[in-house]
């Protein structure tokens, strides 16, 4: 289905960073659901960037709503959203064509749309289509909230710098990170990622990172086990925001080293309900959740886009030559993607649940 | 789509662990491609126990296929292999009935089925169901290495014990696990690996790992931008394979500590075809093939299956209890998962390639 | 998707005609359906050829269900169907391969497959698949039944003849239509249709047909306005039934001579429940359902097998020929494809219903 | 997938009759097809509104490409084209709101949306929407033709009136269709269906019609057995089309009469091509092009809108009521759809061939 996600709930993507507007339509969305446009603009806001941490390309994203949406309410067919492109100065690319910019699409783009490709600002692989999704998943994810759902993401980690640890109390965490500015839970530790990002800003460099998700209240019982597994579904759509190259579930990674006897969830039943004493699972077993809180971290690499010369070629000339990137951009996308995650967060698991439940769920 | 995986070669598994029998349908497959009975058998013993450090289930894995070949050759229209159950010991799993194994599907799978779900020896869970995969990809891998395309699989770390690295000469590592009977590159490493491996079986333990895949040859522009990346659609499958809780491409998550400088893969041209010095990336970029090595990594939980006492509920009657679990378990599932995987990356990469280039693509 | 039909309910099918056996697996039924296997095996009896009036060829349909059922109730795993070839005489068609069957896919599959088709007795495209259809059917119609949504199939019109018209009691025209050995409303009029058959039959050739479907109880609101409207789905699956050369809802194609105030359904409400005055709609409005019967005909054309001498080519030898065919054929299938059309009915509806009342609708 | 129609190639619908506009999103276009916007215009303008036989609602489509474009040739990426809505009245239907129209989707659309759908002017099941489909047809269309594979629409029948058939030179026909403002073979024939389509009008009502479509060129092998075969792919999107209720390929439901000896299309070989003597079939066996012309036919019912007296019911109040309806209205829709069919024709097989020979196939 390429640019289409979703089984029963799908969105849409369209739009290049430089054309006149970026868009998705979402399809499947139950009628009835409250369109709260402000919630909306506040989710985009949270994307945006803001200060000199990230690209100094300002957009207001004033979204535009073209379908599917009647007297505030969905209507159940498919809703169209606009964000128009105003602050894009194409001029800083054109030096640039031809030229692959090292860590980035151009080169497996051009290798598959053979030039046709509009390539200004990264065309439709550059980051500002994720505004698009932002604005989809807030509009699920306003329903989800409505069903007890909540999703959170913070930078865990930055630059080698650690933003504290989840608490238990995941509500109270969620909250906090959905009012503040910037997706850390630890005031100071964010400080001290700033200043790391900053100092690669000043080497003409950027940083990675490492950013961590938590679901709350997610139904048990969500889920396939060949081949749409919560995990593989969330997967799928992770990879598609721009330097995300790796993906884990509960310990994830860090179970290569235990044993069993020490990461293995114990159940227990507590009230009637059951939890288990641990969650290394990250809130899925056999592909299916089991009612704990669902826990993924994404790897998010370096900024491909930095000011130093680098070794490269230019693929419309066939040669090997240079390249300095004197565009606008982030020098650590880490903190920009979390609301993105959310997003695609929001709308995988809708799916899931609509798919499960009937198309009615989230009204 | 659930158990059909796939756009325009898809497979849909069935069977469960002590059913009569595990199958798959393969359809989309090109007319025409050679069926080698012998290659799938070397596929399906690579997948199965063989010593102490495996599980003593013993199956044949004799494998019938019913549709779709004739005279030797694909047909082109679903081929459906079957793989009967010989060595089934439901007895094993009388006790549990109820009870859920930490770790396991079994409370997810109660919560989603209701208590229909067939639980003997984790039902349609299981890793059994494995077999299907490595019968469908071997299929689909031998038709892939007549278009020079290689994939091979090694356990890169198992308790705390390291593989040697992948060389730069990926197709010599690769023909060398495919001819070893136990995925390492190393002979030395593997030993140790073992010894570990039985140590934590001695203790009634089980223990993780990390494997690591190299695909050689890919075409260069295959995948999608949104939202069918290479890395979406090989981690939507691979989540598939009981155990694995992370994914990871290139360099995956050491980017969170690097600067762009360092891991940005500069471009050259070298008699008229284009490289990257390094494959950071692991041959993917903007989640389309960049012609470099597709390098990718799962994270192996270690078997959740250990006869150690452990706390847990009986969820048919909803109440605290404790499980010592006495089936036949894989003290270490990464290696046996090794074939699996290279399975899976078959069936996905070829399924990317025949959208690409058309049905004929394999043939 | 080509051989895998249906969004969340699916159907997968696979066999030829000369294989070992032909199978079904159907994905996403929820769990606790009761197979009842008496059912199944009248539903394939109606399928089965029965007397002079159709072919020969006498299969057993002794079906085995190889997964997805335990103790009696689907688990919600995919359950795969098989049913084993016994008669067949592939001598018949040994003097053909290579012969283009007139009205048959053969030269169209040669044009698709290059040759490597298995064209023994039709192969993946022969009638014989749809054995698997009926068995595949008859466990969601079983499931439907239980929600009161019944559906029956009847020739309307036979070389000719036309069988009585569904009354205002459909209920009781199913309920006569489930309980008798050949798919007509009136006895009199089917034994004239027969008669028709068998003189078709005497003169070497075969006769076509229409067929009737008419289902109750279908909830309102099922169906999507694009394009996954109900006509659009049924009509998708029902042009895979063999010698189906014409689908149409309600008044179908006689709406062309007619004016709006003539056909328009005016409605009415009686007891609080809302009905249309006619159904010239067929129950379908904007592609969904208004809780009137949904109604449809099929037209089926003469089976293109007769034993006649026709023009043809050869098309391995690329040269023109003539071909007398003395397989076993019916010379009527518009019979035989009743419980074929119900069959695949059942499984559209219920993927509808699934898609829209969620996983467990069916339980 | 709801909105969303095809597997490689897509087309996911939008907007509603009232809203600010109507657009499509196309996905799995080549890179490099030329956008001729003239001829874009061209197909628009013929499914437009002209005179007395059709609404006064006069919209100046005048679309708009948001993406997916880049210096006159499609990137590769999703081409969104959007057509603002300018001459709407929604006033005439306030009174309207409640009272369903017979023969139109209000009712059953309540069911399905319970009343958060906007029904003004029919919403997002109004003709209206068919503009988006046409604009992408057109795209689509333009580089099909650029294949040689050509397709035309016409009014067969209305208010029993016949045009004249197709010639054995589809060719010409399809060229003096493509050239004309009406789709009629015959000029004398268009002018007597249009003067009883003004005889309908002044008796305040509305009469259907059928329309058959040729497609030349399809090349042979398309099409899948089960269950994308080329009539159940065509007719799943056809029936989208508002008051389209039977669709037929080839004979059709005249098959019902015949005896397999007169309707068998007999193959012959003639300069080393294998062709059908008659095509009988409509290019089409067993769900697979044979390379004969693809032929058939959609019922189209009376336009439900007339403003006759008519009983009805007010859903929202559930009481018996009458209605008449004073928007502006087709008193015939056949003509105005055999665009909308070209587009949807286009967009089916274009997505078959792009399945069949890759993704670069239309380029």
């Amino acid at each position: 289905m390429k640019n289409t996600f979703g089984n029963s709930l799908t969105v849409t993507l369209f739009g290049e960073s430089h054309g006149p507007c970026i868009g998705a339509v979402i399809d499947g969305l139950a009628p009835g659901i409250k369109i709260d446009e402000q919630y909306i603009a506040e989710k985009l806001s949270k994307r945006r960037p803001k200060d000199e941490t990230a690209t100094s390309r300002r957009e207001p994203d004033l979204f535009e709503i073209k379908s599917g949406v009647f007297n505030g309410f969905t209507t159940g067919t498919p809703l169209c959203i606009i964000i128009p492109n105003t602050d894009t100065i194409s001029k800083n690319y054109d030096d640039l064509l031809g030229k692959a910019r090292p860590g980035h699409a151009d080169y497996a783009a051009f290798c598959k749309y053979h030039g046709f490709e509009d390539a200004r600002g990264g065309g439709h692989f550059s980051g500002r289509i994720t505004a698009s999704l932002v604005a989809a998943g807030a509009i699920i994810s306003y329903a989800l909230q409505n069903k007890g759902i909540y999703i959170g993401t913070h930078v865990k980690k930055c630059a080698d710098i650690y933003d504290s640890e989840f608490s238990d109390d995941l509500k109270t965490d969620i909250s906090s990170l959905l009012s503040k500015d910037f997706p850390a839970l630890s005031d100071e530790k964010y400080g001290k990622m700033r200043e790391a990002v900053l100092n690669a800003k000043n080497d003409n460099d950027s940083v990675g990172g490492i950013i961590e998700t938590a679901v709350i209240c997610m139904p048990k019982g969500v889920g396939e086990p060949w081949f749409d597994t919560v995990e593989g579904k969330l997967s799928h759509a992770l990879f598609s925001v721009p330097a995300v190259k790796g993906v884990e579930f509960g310990l994830g990674f860090s179970f290569a080293d235990k044993r069993a006897s020490n990461v293995n969830d114990g159940l227990y039943i507590e009230n009637g309900e059951i939890y288990t004493k641990t969650n290394n699972n990250g809130g899925i077993n056999g592909g299916i959740t089991n009612g704990m809180p669902v826990i993924f971290r994404c790897a998010i690499k370096p900024t491909p886009s930095i000011s130093k010369v680098q070794d490269t070629v230019d693929y419309k000339n066939n040669e090997n030559t240079q390249i300095e990137i004197h565009g606008r951009h982030d020098p650590c996308i880490a903190f920009r993607a979390c609301p993105v995650i959310d997003a695609i967060c929001a709308i995988t698991l809708a799916d899931l649940l609509v798919l499960r439940y009937g198309t009615d769920y989230l009204a």
